[in-house]
């Protein structure tokens, strides 16, 4: 798989891409992450990505010139599966979506950065829009960092231990059930005892049981699919 | 505003808080953001911080001791509002949340990686979970970091003109109308008059219609509260 993320601020990404899981899954060559700098295909020798809104109001706009150029220049050598605007008004992500993108060949992740970019741009070249959730960050930066992680991770070869995402909650519709470590007591406070017990079976039933209580309790919809 | 982050992986976060409005705002002095690396807690020589999960399966489990301790040292000198666990099963962040966040004086934000923290941590030390949406991440680092970026932009002084972020969607329970900026025409794609036009009613009554039209489609649900 192949991701490239296209942004006015670049070395916001830096970090979350150069550590961990993300960092091993493209060291492993299980995914290739690059990032755009837009100044890179700004069209006049200030370098500008950004301009103020027709019709007033506070906030900068990033123009529709340099995402373009850049787009195009990216399908010249690649095809892509879609091209994801990250937006708070888009399509909301969960588990299912990140399932079947990570199914995908090559992704365009477009980051808007303050007011968001020419409206433009979503009408005629990106393909989907999507939001990690109902609030409003400083720009797409970091939900296109989620994006990437929620779909990476689920890449065959990227976690360690294949069976680790499969017991994620979401995936069955089941939230995960509570986990402890060493001590078995701290303080006073205990693991619970049939965890302790070497008992499959029933370990396997007490965190079916906690798994189907905690989602009754924090996410009653996830039982109604 | 204080936020103090506790984390196993502290470097993953260091591009987020330096660039952009992130960074600006620690330089206003408006927020001080701390991260902790949990490896300094840790209660043995190895610098361990996590260890399996009792009765097995796949996944590491971070260990209740440095956690306890990092919290226990924080505690010595500030008072917080609230210590969050970042959780893909906790309350779900929305602006309301985000908004009602930035008036607190200090947060603790708990990271969780792999298969979370120990659940004794969560019943006996943590006052809130929050979770950024219905998906599973390699840890709580970025959700960590969208949680302080959700909240730090709406401190006042953060954002350079102060009616920025009211104009945000889901501020009003509106998504924002669209945005358009120069060229005016490129490529025969051309701006709606109205933005143009220099009248201010006409151009306040379209976004507001563009709003509500755009709620409707794409999150009815606003329109109801």
């Amino acid at each position: 798989m192949r991701i490239d993320i296209i942004t006015c601020l670049p070395s916001l990404l830096e970090s979350p891409f150069s550590h961990s899981i993300l960092k091993r899954a493209q060291e492993k060559g299980l995914v290739e992450v690059v990032v755009h700098d837009l100044r890179d295909y700004a069209v006049n020798k200030h370098k500008q990505v950004d301009d103020y809104a027709y019709g007033g109001g506070a906030g900068m706009v990033l123009m529709i010139e340099p995402i373009v150029r850049c787009i195009r220049q990216l399908q010249e050598n690649t095809s892509y599966d879609e091209i994801i605007y990250m937006s708070p008004d888009g399509e909301r992500l969960d588990q299912p979506i990140a399932n079947q993108l990570s199914l995908k060949r090559n992704l365009i992740l477009l980051c808007g950065h303050y007011k968001g970019v020419d409206e433009r741009v979503r009408e005629h070249f990106v393909t989907r829009e999507i939001s990690i959730g109902d609030y409003v960050l400083s720009g797409g930066e970091l939900a296109a960092a989620v994006l990437a992680d929620s779909i990476i991770r689920l890449l065959p070869g990227v976690l360690s231990d294949e069976t680790s995402a499969l017991s994620d909650s979401f995936q069955d519709n089941l939230i995960a059930p509570p986990v402890f470590t060493r001590p078995s007591d701290f303080e006073g406070m205990k693991v619970p005892d049939v965890l302790l017990s070497g008992h499959e079976q029933r370990i396997d039933d007490w965190r079916h049981e906690q798994s189907m209580k905690r989602t009754a309790e924090r996410r009653p919809g996830l039982l109604d699919d």
